[in-house]
């Protein structure tokens, strides 16, 4: 009757206390009274326990001001959160039935507030529950406030986006496993996802194996198409540790020599444009700089159209989070902000080929998460 | 950098294009003027392709009206929608990239409406930004006009259904080659979760091995403890087969003798509960009729304060879905409702006990989907 929930390794209670303080200010500091976290990263971030996310309200509501946060969670599911330390953390617990009204119990807690922040996953079954129980009160996105403390990541969590670094590098160095002519990209994609497992992840989120023409559209998975010798493949893989922060590295692979005779000069290009894109990391220059800096030898080399996304993400316990890596972006980087570097080149209908690193701002430029190397690796045709 | 998507068995376009005309319909008699569909279970429902739900905006616009519906969905993730059949559906789609507002798109297409539904599950993130950009507009809940669709199961939902409860059933017939005392529910759970997929699901959604007291809480998972002779062990279990559609089921066994003397007393009333609730099931009975017929035993046996949950849920696309078999819901149940019954009397800190079958109303009462054995299963100790 209910989902699985996550018996996890999270931060000690002293760290949980400190983001749970940081929270409130940085809620305070947005002129918000309140902050509605619901089940998923945001809450493991805070708490320690992402929890599940169902069709009963679980939220942990944190004032911007002196009272208590409480974790507002139905009597059934509250064993799911028996390892938070709720009472080290000076959370109190208020627990629901079915037949009470828990949006009622987050109003009654939250007095008359003004404005009140829900997270950016919450569902809009009670978002709109939130909405008419708060009645009066303006409401807004906890993401904006959220973002400030889990874009700069401490020791603890880039030793684990390491971790999760590590283990994905040891999956690509395998690839001449599986990757072969007379495969289907499934195939392929199955070998790699127990790989993924099998390396140290809790499983594997996502197998992109994108050959030849498939290659060409970015957000491919896998199909059913049979690899070709001479066909170009983007595999784009990755998933989370036990700790929650996730892996995400892409290499291009060639089966036999290119089909294409266009490959090996293109390839170049984009090699170089990663290669700047992480040189232009540094504290200070920003998130629209990294993409300029890939995107603008794209361009120049004349492939500019068929560069057709953001050159990068932001990663920690989501796979896509902040910041982002992309034309406009005129956040300042910081040691601790974490983000894939992922150029691509799409030539549609033929062939298509991204690199992509997952690295670290340090206090004077960049520390890639991903070594295996960048060159167009040919495997067995 | 992106998440798999599912590539999976559709229903045919006919089928298709008949939900989408009843939710325009169900939408119009509901004075919705449009339903903004997030991917998940109901864009399936409507579409056959659940999507994925990323930072981006995908949302299915159904107008209540004439107009046609529109797919609005970042170029990048279309792919993952080519084996939609949008022409035959009468689907227009609208791509948009990075740059591009999305929530204006919607606004654009849906003019100037009274009255624009969300569906439930749409994050936060969305409905915040849609309720923006469509200004002047009451924002409510799809969920209440979607549901009136997806309750009442065909017969080729039923067949999925009836094929998933048949594979958990392999399941439970199987659990005394991993059931015993010595091991710790993580490792029973982990060889469940093996077999689940084994016997044709495609993941193991949820697994819950509850012993001895960990029986008593019903939304236990797994846990380090250490299987005893002795203990009575709640084991519910289920997840989604290719199709889609989700079993769950849940069944109650003893390793060796029980340990506690009370147990066979309150299982039998327990068994009569769950018995009596699904003869109860008929046209035109209500949802809070069926939850009476379990409680009231329960209760007059003098348990009631141990059955600390509603007797059910409906099941489809969703494992929690409508209808909901809850003391006061007035619901009258229909031929095609499916839904779990799953009466439990948990003794709080020494055991619990759940029996669960999905079933689905027929012409004159209920097809149960699971068919194994209701009585306490003693597994070697």
């Amino acid at each position: 009757m209910s989902r699985r929930s996550l018996h996890t390794p999270a931060p000690d209670a002293a760290t949980l206390r400190a983001r749970l303080h940081r929270a409130r200010q940085a809620a305070a500091d947005a002129g918000t009274d309140a902050l509605l976290i619901a089940p998923g990263s945001d809450l493991r971030y805070l708490i320690g326990q992402a929890g599940g996310s169902f069709e009963r309200l679980t939220t942990l509501v944190i004032p911007a001001g002196d009272a208590p946060p409480a974790l507002v969670v139905p009597k059934l599911e509250f064993p799911g959160y028996s390892d938070v330390p709720t009472d080290d953390l000076g959370v109190d617990v208020i627990t629901w039935v079915d037949g009470d009204d828990p949006y009622r119990l987050v109003a009654d807690r939250l007095g008359k507030p003004g404005r009140v922040a829900v997270s950016d996953m919450m569902a809009a079954l009670h978002v709109l529950a939130l909405r008419d129980a708060v009645a009066g009160a303006e409401q807004a996105l906890a993401g904006p406030v959220l973002r400030e403390l889990r874009m700069r990541k401490d020791a603890a969590e880039i030793a684990a986006l390491r971790k999760a670094g590590e283990a994905i590098d040891r999956v690509h160095a395998r690839m001449g496993e599986w990757l072969r002519a007379g495969r289907t990209e499934a195939q392929v994609g199955a070998d790699i996802a127990a790989a993924i497992v099998e390396e140290g992840h809790t499983e594997a989120e996502f197998v992109i194996v994108g050959s030849g023409p498939n290659g060409a559209s970015p957000h491919h998975d896998v199909s059913d198409r049979v690899i070709e010798p001479g066909d170009v493949v983007v595999v784009d893989i990755g998933g989370p540790i036990a700790e929650g922060y996730n892996s995400d590295s892409t290499r291009t692979y060639a089966v036999g020599e290119p089909r294409d005779a266009d490959v090996a000069d293109t390839y170049a290009v984009l090699q170089r444009a990663q290669q700047a894109a992480v040189e232009a990391v540094c504290p200070g220059v920003t998130a629209h700089a990294v993409d300029a800096a890939a995107r603008d030898i794209i361009t120049e080399a004349g492939f500019g159209e068929q560069f057709i996304h953001r050159t990068g993400h932001g990663i920690g316990l989501d796979v896509h989070e902040e910041p982002y890596i992309v034309g406009g972006n005129d956040l300042p980087l910081e040691p601790g902000m974490a983000f894939s570097v992922e150029p691509g080149i799409y030539q549609a209908g033929r062939w298509g080929a991204r690199i992509e690193d997952i690295v670290v701002v340090t206090s004077d430029g960049a520390e890639p998460l991903n070594t295996r190397p960048h060159e167009l690796v040919v495997v067995g045709s």
